[in-house]
């Protein structure tokens, strides 16, 4: 049984399909065991592969020898699922994130590698398996997404080797950005349009703020996930050092979260706030009128950090 | 004496400037000419290596021995620098465009390579010129920038090979991207916030429509250049095929560029309008009511392309 975490992204779904995939192939009666839905654009990385913790109780109602955790270890990272990962035989951990602990027997961990799926291609060249168009197309769905379309500084010489590697086994893989990037829901323009509209720059050019509300959602029948992306985009502002975005939350907190684009640190004031993160990417959540909120944070943005 | 095309983008100006670079490494006195500016976000590319059709004519008033074009072989693609393109004793192109003709001495033609910035760097190689960081940041900047990051059908096995061995010399290509893309002006997320706020689903589902006025470029000082990209974006709508987008020039006429996702042909609407281009991306102009030109096209999208 292969596991990996929630809210999956291209890499941990990649990654885990990948491996299924390898393993089948070598006679190994695989799933990827999921406890919630992938997004529209990826599912075709899962396409029967996936079985959620019920069937999976029922088709190994005896056990199964071996569990393996693909792009998380950590059992928060699969918290419905931690029971059935323990049962395994065997536990397997495959990761390229920086961790305090290995909670497994076996551990292949590499905060090096710019994504996991670069891992799953080592490893299944390494247990002498052929890698098919198929588990081809989900390592490099891994490796793109993940590497922001190798754009991330997590991309480096291996990254490109690999792929080069991965044209000997499919042709193109333009047809997998088209599926993965060009599935953009009208209602996510609509929104992201909406709140682009309001985005407002202060501290002289040098950051920019907008915000998500309930309302806007409503209006563009999108959800808080639409808004996705947004906060990239507005720190991707020619001279924005700043950026940051307030989501109204459903119970009306506020959540912000800030970026900077290269010398500023929002950590400290987002854990001035109770809330954590990088000097890069950090944010906080807190209750009050949005309004002042977002004056408040604009305040402290401009006196505390751009100075 | 170096040549690129008009309207210079990143595998232009960094094709030209690598090999500009090459050459004057290998005790060559060259010159990219332009004849006009770098975007903001490409301006770094060209930095101390470009002069004018002026200062070229000044420096060289005895003539020059050699002209090269690069990323592109027609000169109307360079119309201002023609005469002095001609004046060079020996000409030399190297292009990655589809031609029917070559106008040079020698040419260096591949419409195989995803960037003319591969027949650079496999150039500089094959001159036995060491490439240094400054070509090697300038070389992958054309590559990145003509494949869409990696994702268009023109990527190769060859494209990711030569971007691997690019690391050997520069750790990193993320500041790169960073410097090109992260360098949005405010009134372009503006404009195309209001392109998207206006952009319109029909046929279905399975065709949009969006429209940039005058009025709009006004409201968000913006310039028609930053609605670059907009018509892809529509295009990468869900269950989108068609996408169309029409601009109101100066003049009140309106140019329209549609793009196809898969299987359709926009091609053949464009020339019964007596426009042009390709099945998956063509265009038209004409003089008449911006409301009627856009409702005229979205019957015709509908009944004759979506059928």
């Amino acid at each position: 049984m292969i596991f990996t975490h929630i809210v999956m992204d291209g890499d941990a779904i990649g990654s885990a399909a990948a491996l299924c995939l390898a393993m089948r192939k070598e006679g190994i009666d695989a799933y990827v065991v999921t406890e919630d839905e992938l997004a529209k654009n990826l599912s075709f990385l899962g396409k029967d592969l996936c079985i959620d913790v019920a069937e999976a109780e029922k088709m190994f109602s005896d056990g199964h020898d071996i569990s393996v955790c693909v792009d998380c270890s950590e059992e928060s990272r699969f918290p419905k699922r931690a029971a059935l990962f323990n049962n395994g035989a065997v536990k397997v951990c495959i990761d390229h994130h920086k961790t305090a602990d290995t909670i497994c027997d076996y551990n292949y961990v590499d905060p090096e590698a710019g994504a996991t799926a670069q891992l799953i291609y080592k490893l299944i060249k390494a247990m002498g398996t052929e890698i098919d168009k198929d588990m081809a197309v989900r390592i490099y769905a891994g490796i793109a997404t993940d590497t922001g379309n190798f754009q991330y500084s997590n991309t480096t010489k291996e990254t490109h080797q690999i792929v080069s590697e991965l044209y000997d086994i499919c042709d193109s893989f333009h047809e997998v950005s088209v599926e993965i990037y060009e599935n953009e829901p009208f209602a996510k323009l609509k929104l992201q349009s909406e709140i682009f509209d309001g985005a407002e720059l202060f501290a002289g050019g040098k950051a920019v703020i907008a915000s998500v509300t309930q309302d806007m959602l409503k209006r563009c029948g999108a959800v808080m996930d639409d808004s996705e992306g947004t906060v990239s985009r507005l720190r991707a502002l020619e001279n924005v050092e700043v950026a940051a975005l307030l989501r109204e939350n459903e119970d009306g907190s506020i959540k912000a979260s800030l970026r900077a684009k290269t010398y500023a640190d929002v950590s400290e004031l987002c854990a001035s706030h109770g809330g954590g993160g990088h000097a890069k990417a950090a944010g906080f959540t807190e209750y009050g009128n949005p309004e002042k909120i977002r004056e408040t944070l604009k305040k402290e943005i401009e006196e505390k950090i751009i100075g």
